[in-house]
């Protein structure tokens, strides 16, 4: 392919879509489905069909903006990634994965060399969990572990179900059951992301050629003390819900640092007290769990040990507490067949490349569920995101696009 | 004295206030100067009124409903207490000693039994820290602890700051230094209360006579972090502004056990993380501390240990630390000629009483910076307070109106 990436298009794209934000000069806030995402889909869209492709929606809105191969009966290509972010988050978090995929079947296209197997970019709905409180809603509809009774369970703080909110954002949640999970088969899926930490900044090499996606488990935790005055309430008279989550918190960072996992996280990144005023011991403290593994053993194995923590921390300050896991994923190996392509795209192209973990997880790992999935990654400056530092150099995204045009050409050319 | 305290009046004065309530069926929530607490001060007007008190509001809010002695030349001598509240707190805090006020006076009007010193019964305003993060604004304006610059620096948490809220509220926050400190001398404040604590309840007396109020010292942290992705930061890369506040807290709560003052107590009611997500490390957590103790030496002993180890903790984590003292307040020693008093009145009419120490603080422990001060105590069911659940049998409200009224009889009978 003669072919190479528009480092300037990246940079536009990246810059407009970031007009879609709920918080303009404190970092990137589009949750899915909000009325920023949905102005954001609509801008894609129209990229997509500027860049000569088919577009189609699913009722979860998940974008597929697909490039004919010459032979229909032969399953697609996907690649892609997602659009909503965390509050105040980065602007490069999913959208380079986009904007690399859409670039990349624009270098196909434009280089007017044929290929197989339909290419589609796909643009995956809510793939952060800061909204209803479960990741990657988009590709867990696709591969059908997101059940129709999931729509009117998960909600979001406000108490809106995922339903209703769907139906408000003009989707037809009432097809879910004959539309999803995906019926046509997935011949393999390659996404690009920023890598969302500093291991290819340090080794200088712009491509990592992702071998495994850690990931997560996601637990709300309510925990259930005495309301009380904060003068009138000795200490040893207390059943506080906040000192109690506070301990259970520190056991989670302490279990995660003991652990022999290769890799293994522990955050705890929500949490509200009930009444929360500065001279009422908290009756109830509500808060999330998030762990992230390589493997599942190690995350089950510091669940064993975080819940046997839990009920002596709870009945030692003769609390209660209640939890409720969101999900509980399995990691994925990637495909050594998709990863080699990759490894020898950027050796052609000459671009240092190095294998690598994913602490984050991924839409590809859902997609792991129904077909064989590859990840590029490209670096993070300092290793920051979810942060409105977030920064990736667009040179590097350019550079990871070539890479992922050169092995998406060559997955769809596979018979 | 003939009179006795009227127990349905008090009910239904306690019923009726609650009516000025954000939070109906979930507690009572009454901050100073909202609607409902501008509501409640018009319904305590009239009801001063209707008892044939001489009303009078000063630019704080502060209620002074009088009953005139025989001796214009004499100091008064000043009951009372305060009708905010807490977010989804109880209706007896605070109120139970405005009603009992009330009623009294209106015993000592209709006995017809002559005394020399007027008698004030008072409703300070904002005695709970709950909006401006600092307690008893009223009282501390009339004993000069609120200057002029604070109206401007103490704000809620929207921004809005106290001067405005006055202003707003239709106050003249304007003329408050020409208006506070409280010029002319008091006598003597004799103030009743709920107990807020389960000592009189387990010891079957309907009164408690304080002989000392613990003093608050307010902190407000902030823990700054590095906000970063919950999957791809490493748990040693870390610097996670909510694990560092965590352990913060539950060394404060280590201290206040560890101590060995008569009375202590370290609690943390209010916490929030930025971003307050799931799946990303806080990088700023700001949260509460509150302790109070009847000795100033042993605050000042716990808060050196807590920021030595504040320093350790956050060095540690390579986080940050700031904090701002709000308030560090010295406690007061019940005065004990009113202290012998109350006792005498409560055994000349056969209630049984006991000496106590008040853990929370009240508009009393100000109070004592310009008169000397007593307290009557009644019990709280379960010792619960700042809770929906906080119940006060209104016969032992009654019991301590009796006592109150005898007591500031024989106060306002004194040369």
């Amino acid at each position: 392919m003669d072919q190479s990436a528009d480092v300037k298009s990246i940079e536009k794209w990246i810059e407009e879509l970031d007009q879609f934000n709920q918080t303009p000069g404190n970092g990137t806030t589009r949750p899915v489905y909000s009325k920023e995402d949905m102005e954001a889909r609509g801008y894609i869209r129209d990229l997509m069909l500027s860049a000569g492709l088919t577009v189609n929606e699913d009722n979860m809105g998940n974008l597929f903006g697909s490039l004919p191969g010459t032979d229909q009966s032969l399953a697609p290509v996907w690649t892609g990634s997602h659009i909503d972010s965390v509050p105040n988050g980065g602007k490069y978090d999913g959208a380079a994965g986009v904007f690399a995929g859409i670039e990349a079947l624009r270098m196909i296209r434009e280089s007017g060399l044929p290929h197989k197997r339909n290419i589609s970019v796909n643009v995956y709905s809510g793939e952060e969990m800061s909204r209803f409180g479960v990741c990657c809603i988009g590709s867990r509809a696709l591969t059908g572990r997101l059940k129709p009774n999931d729509l009117k369970s998960h909600k979001e703080p406000a108490g809106k179900s995922l339903y209703q909110v769907l139906k408000d954002a003009g989707y037809r949640p009432d097809a879910f059951e004959s539309e999803f999970p995906h019926k046509a088969p997935v011949y393999a899926s390659l996404e690009l992301h920023i890598e969302q930490n500093d291991v290819l900044e340090k080794a200088g090499c712009s491509v990592g050629v992702v071998t495994g996606i850690c990931a997560p488990t996601n637990l709300i935790v309510d925990v259930y003390g005495v309301q009380s005055h904060a003068g009138g309430t000795g200490m040893t008279a207390r059943r506080d819900a906040f000192m109690a989550a506070a301990e259970i918190s520190l056991l989670l960072e302490r279990l995660a640092l003991e652990s022999d996992s290769v890799y293994i996280t522990g955050t705890v990144g929500e949490m509200s007290l009930e009444p929360n005023a500065a001279n009422v011991i908290p009756g109830h403290v509500t808060f999330s769990i998030d762990i992230r593994s390589v493997a599942l053993e190690d995350k089950d194995d510091l669940l064993e040990k975080l819940f046997a923590g839990m009920q002596e921390i709870t009945e030692r300050r003769k609390v209660c507490v209640e939890h409720t896991m969101m999900n509980h994923d399995k990691p994925v190996i990637c495909d050594e067949h998709i990863a080699e392509i990759i490894r020898k795209s950027a050796a052609d192209l000459g671009i240092p490349a190095m294998d690598i973990v994913s602490g984050p997880y991924h839409d590809s790992l859902i997609l792991g569920d129904i077909t064989k999935v590859g990840m590029i990654f490209v670096p993070s400056k300092d290793g920051l995101s979810h942060n409105k530092a977030e920064w990736t150099d667009t040179g590097d995204i350019a550079k990871g696009t070539d890479v992922l045009a050169k092995a998406l050409f060559q997955l769809a050319n596979e018979a």
